[in-house]
């Protein structure tokens, strides 16, 4: 390729299009350029792919994909200090206004005008360049691979999860859905202290996996069990006492949801870390009279990305099992319809060369 | 009544009768024994009356009524050091094993072996007689009047909902249902410094009674409104800018608990404070992309009982307006008929002479 | 005076003076250019005055006095959207640079690198203008005066001061020091819900003061008292129980430190609110052995300011009986003479005409 | 020996005889007696046996010592459910009187009326016999040794230390001193995910145990440095950027709790864990403008116990290599002059035959 700034585009609902694009400007003397060398797909991309929107932020003009991203520094800001040209980053790719309550309260994940990469109207990484603030740039420590970087992203979410479930040494954790998020939740789980962590899905192979990776136990539902009965063999098969000690649904799927709510103990922590229908039948008295803390989590905030890094370089998590496939740039659609096909756990999609 | 123990007892679904019971002893040389001198009627009472039991609790025995009293101290184990004969005292009903792991986390009131007054197999207070140990009684301040302490039992379970709500200065709070929980919570919410609380409720009597004892705002749904138009309707004709600080919900209404969700500012808290149906449908993508705090309160624990009394014995609080009717003892059964009947706020029951 | 933007000016240790100086530009679309109308004298601004610094901080250059000010809006930047011209506002007078780790895990007061009003060299407000970002300005609700406003810097020390000890509804306080910053640490308190609120100080007029302003009760310590015999007594005079809930030093008195320690109850907490000596004699095992939570606090963080505001708008505390004298700009430097004296307890100067 | 209950008991002041005492009775029917199989030596029983006081804890009566003790069930009372004879169990040796507002409040450390073992007046565990309640019995996983199970005590000491100090993923910890409790703190805090744990000592020995046990730097401070100097290299040279997330103290010296206050990063944590001097030299305004959170650790409390087993028993953190000597409970004095001589880290005693 030849071009400028090459990108990969959805153009409209189930169009998507290579594109030369202008190179994006530094809007601030704080920002830097960078070339993302590796970029993974996430279910919200392919969504926007395939349904044009993700509830009320719909694709109505044409916007660069991407959004999971480690990459080298091009080029730099008049008073950026961090960072120098040739650096190898992961980036952030949700950046605040960084003014209103909620960016100086801390929890700048919840700023109602962030700008997030491949969400509407905001481009995003898969293209030649990607301009962020430094801030948004963590360094990738000596021996992790690029590759592994771009899974920091994913890891970040989980990060969040497990701190919105308060995950600490000794604790009980249940996980439902065993894809790239669930499992990543099962490691951090552990690598925040968990003593026991149970994955919970309904694919074998996917329980195999997850046995093999993080997961000290893993369980199946039956056809024809009520979610209570479920949750009530759940707890005995896998030693969970009382119940478990924080519940992490990645699943989005309504059984799993209620099924959360009577396998937590009393005074427990559920979190909603997956997506799935907009409204559900919960139990709302077993939550109410068990004083469960039930919590939902977005994104990731103040310090997820560099534990998501600090963890990933110390070896406490690892991320390389879960990269399933690496194509080209240009090969971008192939491994969009992969994923909408359930192929793998996650595929990386290379920079433009 | 020239009865040793005379008591008001359920019987059995539906029949209740007076009967002389034991005078009840000191387990342990921490109790004391106490002469009930008035108590409140609470929702769970009339349901046991009417139902026979609440969930998995039920009156297969015959059981004396009643958990929210105030009375004086009659008699005193040896080892008590706290209290002395003729004290007056609110009298917290609920008594937890003291050594489960939840007693020593600091979370008495989800001890899984709670003996709880007037809940099956626990007797109430609607006797002569009740023993319970020294440290659950709470001595009234002089001033305040015994028909006030049996209002601690209600003010307390405020307390507990608005610390599950982390209600703090500056805040602003929604509370749903204006009976005496919905009021107290209201009450207790602008004690807690609460700069906003918005009472909401279907009853426009209620509303009116509301807004001179503590809400700054009444606020009404209107027919025919979806919960996302109502929730939009509540905070813009409320000011409550981008959603409440904290909402309750003390009717245990569905719509309410929906509407809840959608009123409820980006990282807010919710607190399900009143019982209704075990399973509604429930907005949780809504909840999850905000990152709600979602709660239960499950009765009071640690503290509440003796901030109860320091807020209205300080008079940031004041619970004289919610007494509506005083019966004699042998009038007990026509106080259960009219709070079933939905007469007044709350009524109460003389102890036997 | 016909100058464009007339100062106050610290020229060098002791020496300060009137000088026309530029108007300040806007450096961002989100600043906006204010006229302070008054600005409180703080202990800091006479000490730069007296000494040429504090700490670290040398005024090597001269400096605008004055950082506690309310004023009019007099011109806003492209991007403003929450202001106009001629709004009332009160002026927090210290940014943060919003892109560092403390300042995105919502602790902005502790940001390295702020930018805060006559602390070298940031200039401060005792000029005809001051710019600032919009989001640190506060409106002044309707009924709230100009000189009310100037006193919400010194509230919201006080606001932080509560925040870090944790004064929660119900709890016992203890203020050391009856000045500015101490008395608004009592009233603050009791807005916080404090059921007693001792204030201590050795002036006698003071607590005459203290006692009518915000404490329920005052103290004073006795020479020739050990700080082990004085935290007794002030305990058991003021009815402490096994300690105060929450101790706060707003004095900066070695003595007055030794003895909270002394009087805090086992788990209680201590707040470091006034500055002093940099080394004391520290009882450090009766802190250990207790598990006293000791903090210290530095200026205001995340929506201090607006609580500030509120408390005083909403009428739970009162900041009018504070002002004992009120001058004109050009007699700023006997103001501070006045204060240096230690006559009254606030005095605000007017800005320029 | 064939005495009933041969107990190794402190008489006076640098006196102790070996005695035969009545068995323990059980007071009440939760409660369990148990044969104490092994006992590590803490300082506190040597400075009882040296100085025959510890603060106003005064040995006036003969004391039966030791008190970190792994044992044997052999009796049980009528209500115990939790245990049966002939159980492997690490005793906790402190119990609350789980009445008061400490030990309802879920700090039973903190609790005024705690009966701990080799406390005056209460008798410890180096008997044949020691009776304690159910609850504060925690079994031995299969695959720990007893004589891990007595290392349970000192871990929990850490354990308690580490959650005071909020350690969690990812922060550095400084711990200065490299005693039992010091080198228990590093290895708990790297359980806790801290990414750097430097250990500080003066003793170079114990730095390289040190650094081969969990420390992931070690640190020594130099002759004639300042604190402000040690601190500064301390983190430049132990790479802990603008300082230390969290700083322990288990050595009780002055110049390390002085170095670890200038070492903290702004809003950094620092827990006093060793006992030392009453009063010391503190940098108050250091500690006061830089926000620190400064916090005690008094033994251990909910849950912490627990913890500590979990930790061993999931190989999380590893106790063996404290273990330097174990003798014959006959020998007990020896080992008492051992550790009084400094030699070894952790002497166990065995109980009597």
């Amino acid at each position: 390729m030849a071009q400028k700034n090459p990108s990969f585009i959805l153009h409209s609902q189930g169009k998507v299009l290579f594109e030369d694009r202008p190179i994006p400007e530094l809007k601030s003397p704080y920002d830097v350029l960078v070339e993302p060398q590796w970029t993974g797909i996430c279910g919200s991309d392919v969504h926007y792919w395939v349904h044009g929107r993700i509830g009320h932020f719909i694709v109505d003009a044409p916007m660069v994909l991407g959004h999971e991203s480690a990459g080298t520094v091009s080029s730099i800001g008049a008073s950026v200090t961090s960072l120098k040209v040739g650096d190898r980053v992961a980036m952030e790719p949700g950046v605040p206004c960084r003014r209103c309550v909620r960016c100086k309260d801390g929890k700048y994940n919840l700023c109602p005008d962030m700008a997030f990469a491949a969400t509407p109207p905001y481009d995003g990484t898969l293209a030649r360049y990607y301009a962020l603030p430094e801030d948004y740039c963590y360094k990738l420590p000596e021996g992790m691979s690029m590759e592994e970087g771009a899974l920091i992203e994913p890891t970040a979410v989980a990060v969040h999860i497990c701190k919105q479930g308060g995950v600490k040494p000794g604790d009980s954790l249940v996980v439902f859905g065993a894809g790239p998020v669930g499992l990543l939740c099962a490691a951090v789980g552990r690598a925040f202290g968990a003593k026991k962590v149970v994955s919970v899905d309904v694919n074998e192979e996917r329980l195999k996996f997850a046995k093999g990776y993080a997961a000290t136990d893993v369980w199946r539902s039956k056809a024809g069990e009520t979610v209570e009965e479920g949750a009530k063999r759940l707890v005995e098969e896998c030693g969970l006492g009382s119940g478990a000690d924080v519940i992490i649904d990645a699943s989005g799927a309504e059984p799993c949801i209620q099924m959360s709510v009577h396998a937590c103990r009393i005074g427990g922590t559920y979190v909603q870390g997956g997506m799935g229908k907009p409204d559900i039948q919960w139990p709302i008295m077993a939550m109410c009279t068990k004083e469960l803390n039930v919590k939902g989590s977005f994104r990731y905030g103040s310090g997820d990305y560099q534990l998501a890094v600090d963890l990933v370089a110390s070896g406490k998590l690892s991320v390389k099992e879960l990269i399933t496939g690496k194509v080209k740039f240009e090969d971008a659609e192939e491994a969009f319809k992969d994923v909408k096909a359930g192929k793998g756990i996650k595929i990386l999609i290379e920079g433009p060369k």
